[in-house]
């Protein structure tokens, strides 16, 4: 079960298909095993990265329940189930949670008007899922906005267990939950960064405990973690500079998925980069410059995944 | 099956819960005859108004087949088969056409940019669920805008039999889709109006061969679709505005769901004026506005519903 | 000035212009006239009506000017100076209330995150322009949400004198703005209603002190004021229901304002129905529309205004 | 005078300010110095960046008559000119074209609905200023999207001969349009990148002319481009990958403007670091961020600009 001392790279799997479409639960397994090699602390299914609203009901439960298996309880995984309604939420997250999921991941909806309505909604969210909740807290895609004091009211409920801390700009934010939890003011929860890694060494430095995020090569988020902790905040720096231009490539909106998948294939991680209808295809020009960013990479970072 | 040739008074159907939120089934029956006795053409199943988006799958499938074995054929069924992706839109549509809906209704979904993307999407749906195809133009809840002359490329295949033009203002509209097709430039499909009945005269005037809404006093519009139609627009004029007011009041975003239930409710059409969470709840002020609406009405319209 | 006791019905005005754009000075007077006979317990000038963002500085000025002078201080005129900036916002205000103006409205402006950030620009509006201060709650427009608790927090500036209540549905909210003045928690303020006029008389009934709207026909607000003041509630709304097609009508988002322009044309009030571009124009249909409803309102309402 | 034939970097230049918010123009001159040091070959003023809708319409001409008077005529400067009617847009074009502006920029207001909308507001908005005309796509800020085909419409007017390209992602785009220039479907028109500089070598192989952005060192942006159009492509992106962190830290929305006049200030370009009101505030974290950013940049690019 995820608890608020969770910490370290939670790696954020796509759902793999095969090039008809259908779930690829071989790749499910292989890329299981290169993020867990890649050092990964835990893995979260089904975010918007996981392609969840493209998948039927039982194709979800499938893919995490193949995953669940492989990992075979050796991290924490976490699944998204953000929802229109809580009846759904509450089918999905039983599910997962009966499976052995250690927690699940929920972002308010678009529309919730003023602050006393998202944290209202987030309580009744809690008290639906009924298991370590993460709050998902990510306005570029809900319009949504969080507060560091509305952060506060929803960790008072002790089965908010973490903040993957997505808003952008977000590093402010971050810095004043730590302060309001300093302040004795809410209790101290997990945070894990986001945006795509972005800003990993200035999410670290500001307080969070790790970072929950998609990104191809999930070994260097794992290894700049550890040398920011040990004090070498310019190693640490200039491994993440050398991957920067491909994870600000990655992070552009709507085409991020296809490259990511792209690149996940290209290392051996997934057999195929098919994204579900509706979708982007990558050009082939796109797909040079991705190219090209990994040959300049693969200076300081082998291209395979580790098996 | 569903046609071009289809008018009148499709009734977009509610679906009604248990004060414990559990579908309510015998709701769901008393409902169909009410609507079928008040003299719809045609109902829609899981529209946004159907709260769709708050069911499980199989609760979708279970309501929708509890209608179409009510209706028993009688009149065509158009379910609502919008979702994120391709392929649970599929799933649905085919469980419905199985069951033996008369066609699917979808709208774009948020997001597209730019014309040529809005065709191509539908173009995509209407390949997708094969089978006779409702467009829904529903800008204020998709943000797409959909132009006559490209409702004119999607009308080019001859699934797409119906628009339910739901835009707002959107009379404008309507006449350019019927003059694109006086002119030859694209088939004639069926049109039916839409945004609450707040327009039904004008809607018709301009081309409309009905509308689809679900206001809860569907005896009116199908009343106002036969006066137009024989001539007597004082006379459709007359009804429809004594039912103005009670439309003004339903048509509000958010709380207009609650209003249609409550209203269903003391008409003795549905049991409970459940609304599934998260969802707005009546106040007693409200309640109140309404009741003295309906009191009003009640000097030219029964509130209790034919039997 | 404007204070905390206003009440009645606050005319917003639009700008005429010449059929070459130019401002159109003598329907200017023309109109103050006509809203004065009509009843107007103020004007409000340079709102969204008012197409002020399509105006240069020298034109809002020459216009308020205009009216200003024409009113000679009958009623209180109220001045839109919302503005993406505080240095226009300041510059705009002085410039009206030297000319004599009683007040300036402000909305807050998209794109500000969370209940404090509202709260905070509003204090630092009301501070720059430092005048009798009504409150727009538009959210239609601006995006942004006013709970009554964050408006009675802004109440707390004894320059904030009343709520422009434009929010859609906004009954509830009116009613919580009172229950919290009545619990002692804010000071009272005036209430203006809005959105077109379509709930006049339920805001009357949750307590506003009139509306603050531009429906063509402003003789009617006054008329349902009084009305429902007097406690002759269906008399108000016998009254108010003759209105109600027509005021559905202009409120249509983008259309409404061409159609009132072309009905205060038709009443004598501007001399040309003028839009400054980009701005729609109204199809023959329209006015076609336009013209029978205000033949059947000829009933019960004179078309030409009263001098 | 702009023609098709532009090319290389245009610096957007902020609007300088003192502590209390009055116009800075001697750090408007400085700047200007600096810019053109850098190697500038063009300047843009009140653009987004520039804080324009916070300036009164006295200062956006003071600002823009200042610093043509110190470019004089070396370079030519575009002045954004974006408005919500096309009245003050007229006002704003001539009296910057008067005063010796190369140019204007606009971008299409929020709010148009379809392709066809938003080439005839285009159509109009050249029309009103009938000047050299940079069509600014920037989606992220107008919500409107302009697709190949749409440019193409809109560069059939000669008067429109630069598309300032920030859409995100938009490298596609901009070989789309290359694409259709090559076909004879429309003619070449000038093209600089945008998005902050994030993409500048992706954009150049792309075909851009070069880029017009805000970024606080356009002599890297001058560099990179006279890099990859001598065929040094990885000597380009080794330049460009040392400034990414900067980069990435100055997009970011809403607090990009505040750090980069923080930089400009550390760089000796202007005097003070104010934003007016409303704005945001650096805080010291972030401040801390930059600062340790510009150190690390200072081993291959002096932080102090050059005179």
């Amino acid at each position: 079960m995820l608890d608020r001392s969770a910490k370290g790279v939670f790696v954020i799997a796509p759902t793999p298909f095969l090039p008809d479409g259908a779930l690829d639960l071989d790749s499910a397994d292989r890329m299981t095993d290169a993020f867990l090699a890649a050092g990964a602390s835990g893995l979260t299914l089904l975010g918007v990265m996981g392609e969840a609203p493209k998948l039927t009901q039982e194709e979800s439960v499938a893919f995490v329940a193949r995953v669940l298996k492989r990992v075979a309880g050796r991290v924490p995984v976490v699944v998204g189930a953000s929802a229109p309604g809580f009846a759904p939420m509450k089918a999905l997250a039983r599910a997962v949670m009966d499976l052995g999921a250690a927690g699940v991941m929920v972002s308010p909806p678009p529309g919730l008007k003023g602050d006393e309505a998202v944290v209202s909604y987030i309580a009744q969210a809690v008290e639906t899922v009924d298991a370590p909740f993460v709050l998902q807290d990510y306005p570029q895609l809900s319009g949504i906005t969080m507060t560091a004091p509305m952060i506060a009211r929803m960790a008072a409920d002790p089965r908010v267990v973490m903040l993957k801390a997505e808003d952008w700009p977000g590093l402010d934010k971050l810095t004043a939950v730590r302060r309001l939890e300093a302040e004795g003011k809410m209790p101290r929860i997990a945070i894990l960064g986001g945006v795509g890694g972005q800003f990993l060494p200035e999410e670290l430095a500001r307080g969070a405990d790790g970072i929950m995020t998609g990104y191809a090569f999930p070994e260097m988020l794992v290894k700049v973690c550890e040398l920011i902790w040990a004090g070498k905040r310019d190693e640490a720096q200039d491994l993440f500079d050398a991957h920067l231009p491909l994870i600000r490539t990655e992070v552009q909106p709507g085409l991020g998925l296809a490259i990511r998948k792209y690149v996940l294939k290209r290392r051996g991680i997934i057999a195929h980069d098919t994204l579900r209808a509706p979708g982007p295809k990558l050009t082939a020009e796109t797909a040079g410059e991705v190219d090209y960013l990994l040959g300049r990479l693969s200076r300081v970072q082998p291209l395979k995944a580790a098996a």
